[in-house]
């Protein structure tokens, strides 16, 4: 599992960074979003959701990530900070991902709730 | 969903704070908590863990609660602070968990993540 999670988390956030439209393939139609509070449900809005971010680069740092086996899937739960359009103040982020796997024992994220750090 | 989510996280904290000890029926035995990192499993022994924290007092206040459905559950994720032993600076926090149903219906808390907000 140790492994599982570090390929997960690198592979999301270097493709988040790169060019986050190709995050598609790690969501399914019955994937839920929440992202500072709003709900978006399946793969194609999740994605057309974190496209249209009101930002052109971004790079995240994780500094902790816990998981946990649960009945279905694994629990990620990630603390990091993120710098915007070479802003010079990160700002800190808290991620949740509940991964599941579909019939072909592949894992994609069945639910993401993604929220600002407000201090 | 709504509902359950606000019963679950107003006991939570209600019982937490006023003996946290009572939070055993709220776990089973495959349940699973990471606390600081540290990795517990089983209602007995996270009771233990949770009883043994060092401080008298606690109180916590959670600013946001986001939950989804799951395949088998729920999952929320709480951020607020935490105040110790008559303390005057509130601490931040983030926990998640995900709710699952027993074989009778009732909601257990499978995972459980709690982790202190590092500024």
């Amino acid at each position: 599992m140790v492994q599982l999670l570090a390929q997960f988390v690198t592979h999301y956030y270097s493709t988040f960074d790169a060019d986050r439209k190709n995050l598609a393939p790690l969501y399914r139609d019955t994937s839920m979003l929440t992202f500072q509070s709003d709900q978006v449900l399946g793969a194609s809005a999740i994605t057309e959701k974190l496209a249209g971010l009101p930002f052109q680069k971004v790079v995240h740092k994780y500094d902790r990530t816990d998981a946990q086996p649960t009945p279905n899937g694994i629990l990620i739960v990630v603390a990091g900070q993120l710098l915007v359009d070479d802003g010079e103040q990160p700002l800190s982020y808290t991620q949740t991902f509940l991964l599941a796997q579909d019939g072909s024992g592949s894992y994609y994220v069945q639910n993401d709730v993604f929220n600002l750090v407000v201090f």
